[in-house]
């Protein structure tokens, strides 16, 4: 039975409030290990991985070579179900096409005294993507990941892969070979990580690492930060639906499901004014549940996570939504337009009844890595953004030299930097 | 003495690589402080607050408030040198017009089958600006932070700044005024990052902390990542100058100086084909080091992180450049373009010898806010970007869902998520 909260109750914002602050994820401290493994990795390089892979994935590299062939990736793709692999195709172009208009212009221009601007972006030149292994190894995540980076430009991208006694999941290699990405290596966990942002004797290292990962990966991530680029570090997936009253409760309960089956910590939320509808969707919920693979997962986390919300005008929702900034936000009501605008915090916005969340997990177009735990409060989900970096450029000639020159040296000087005021009064025989 | 490589030497690759993984920072371990800090603030709020401001800043908030007074601003305005006033404003005008255009266009459109597809990009509601004490309380660094979080739309900014006895440097308090901004509280370190991440009775949380600080600053950031957005952690500043003959040395040391007097961390650079500019350029640095105020600093920095390397020829500055990836790059030579375009990794480019790098420290109109440690090769220095964030939006009819859906099921199905499936199917009367 998940949380019910009615606006009407008299001590509703406090029983929001601690809905809101509740912790999902307990983060074993796992710090210590991880930067031992990390110092080691560094140390040892290829000997350390090998060690590591033998203890953790009962892997042999001198039976099992590190590094995936090109034979292995095509066998994969030709193993995999046909329907599959043209799906994977299919959701494939759509990022692809809906990811190229990310890619943001350089912006080189004078201003009008003849000073040179300018914003110049380039791709990272290599970047590393760790896929999990076991069921959280999702071929669509690989997708979501590579596309991106291609599109951007990115000249390199290294894939790692936890392989249990040398096993990869083929379709997981079918959708990296549909995105591009040939440099592959069946290594996991915090070793994986340290390999890519150090390197070892097999593996250059990169400029950045994405993709998802356990407490080991993200522990090692945080380590490693500032060696090389990370991306977010994910926490369980959430869903907010804003429903009216002309919903078919099987539906919503649907949509509540697709997130809950995905974690115990997953979080899926209904608000809505009609408390009839979110007692019928309470009611599918529990129906549906008998029915699904991962059932034991779902019914822990609509049990401990979820909620019905019952507010008293539909516009109420949207200073709960924006606190709450759900990692998705379903708007299925009859005007989804009267709320979109007012939305200010959500990493994606599902429009309309007939626009599942499970669309963008896939084939939308649209990237399904996307900010969760309330941090679309400050962040954007994986984009193009995510792969190039911005460099700027400043031109003088002498005469703008000469314009810019005194309240360049006033503020040195206001700033006690004498070097700084020389290094522009010098220029000009001006006093520094 | 700084270190001299040239190309030509034998063992050239080992000595560069050793050089560039030479650590410039010790960092001390202050975690635990920090946390316990963090911890006491999140208990106790303002108490907390009020106890360290006493112990560390000889601060009674009974005696002077938190808060800096409308009245304190406006006095400090009319304190400061106009002179200084007037530079400040011209920065301030020059870096708006600069950032006005990063303002990243919203991009919402419709595709081939009718799928609405968009990114909207919103201002983050709330951002918390730290500013140093003592010698590193820069007011440009209040404009360059300050001035973007503005243009970004960011309906509120709250900057804090440790005030020993109460004071805060004026022209620190112009630089906000002039940047527009109003809520400013005397409260520093670990102490004001908490404040800021979670909130006391009298400061309302934000949803992202940026700006430089100590090392107790830099781990409260690192620590309360996630609760609120953060900005890069800064290391200490760095400039390479790559430069030919035709150069004067003294205006090259005077640049290479003004990295130098920042920090006995900072590192300077010099990359010529011509050995002899080197020599005079090492000859012109000793010169103009005994002349300077922040002469000590200086001093140690040149001598334990500058640098002069010969190259044979000027292109093969442009590997080289693209492995330290400086946080400044100026290019003083006779061709500038023929050098531009193959920089992959820098913060900034200064073009010619009329753009010392100072100009984009205070008056070029560009961000100082840049990456150092080598993060140019991955992240970019600060922009409006940094207080937005996009939210993308997805919105199908019925026909759009069912063109979709097959694949969306197929791969739902290959990745063993059956409550996926069914949110898509249930809607087209399909099976799940």
């Amino acid at each position: 039975m998940a949380i019910w909260l009615e606006q009407a109750q008299a001590d509703f914002d406090e029983r929001f409030k601690t809905f809101l602050t509740t912790k999902r994820e307990v983060s074993a401290d796992v710090n210590a290990t991880v930067a031992d493994i990390i110092a080691d990795v560094r140390q040892r390089g290829d000997a350390a991985l090998a060690e590591y892979s033998k203890r953790f994935d009962q892997l042999d590299f001198a039976e099992t070579p590190m590094r995936v062939t090109p034979e292995e990736i095509a066998e994969a793709l030709r193993s995999v179900d046909p329907q599959i692999v043209d799906a994977l195709k299919f959701a494939a172009a759509r990022i692809e096409k809906h990811h190229a208009r990310q890619m943001p212009a350089d912006d080189i221009y004078e201003d009008a005294i003849g000073v040179g601007l300018g914003s110049r972006w380039t791709a990272i030149d290599a970047v590393g993507l760790y896929v999990p292994g076991g069921t959280a190894s999702y071929p669509s995540s690989v997708l979501m990941n590579a596309v991106p980076a291609r599109v951007a430009g990115v000249p390199r991208i290294v894939m790692v892969v936890p392989a249990l006694a040398g096993a990869i999941n083929p379709t997981v290699l079918a959708a990296a070979s549909i995105a591009g990405v040939e440099e592959i290596y069946r290594i996991g966990g915090a070793q994986a990580i340290a390999a890519l942002a150090y390197g070892t004797e097999t593996i250059e290292p990169v400029a950045k690492i994405v993709g998802p990962g356990n407490a080991y990966v993200a522990a090692a991530k945080r380590q490693v930060f500032g060696t090389v680029g990370i991306d977010m570090i994910a926490g369980p997936s959430e869903v907010l639906v804003i429903a009216d009253r002309n919903n078919d409760p099987d539906w919503l309960a649907a949509d509540l499901l697709a997130q809950a089956e995905h974690d115990t910590g997953a979080q899926s939320i209904l608000i809505t004014d009609d408390a009839d509808l979110g007692r019928a969707v309470e009611a599918a919920v529990e129906r549906q549940l008998k029915t699904l693979g991962r059932s034991e997962t779902a019914t822990a986390s609509w049990r401990d996570f979820g909620a019905v919300i019952v507010v008293r005008d539909l516009l109420d929702s949207l200073p709960l939504a924006n606190r709450i900034a759900a990692e998705h936000l379903e708007l299925a009501v009859d005007d989804p337009d009267a709320l979109l605008s007012g939305v200010r915090n959500a990493g994606a916005i599902f429009v309309g009844r007939h626009t599942p969340e499970v669309i963008g997990d896939y084939v939308g177009g649209s990237n399904h890595v996307l900010p969760t735990a309330r941090s679309a409060r400050f962040s954007s989900g994986l984009s193009v953004l995510d792969f190039v970096k911005r460099t700027s450029i400043l031109r003088l000639g002498p005469e703008q030299l000469r314009q810019l020159a005194p309240a360049a040296i006033t503020l040195a000087r206001s700033e006690g930097l004498d070097a700084h005021a020389k290094s522009v009064a010098i220029r000009l025989n001006l006093e520094g």
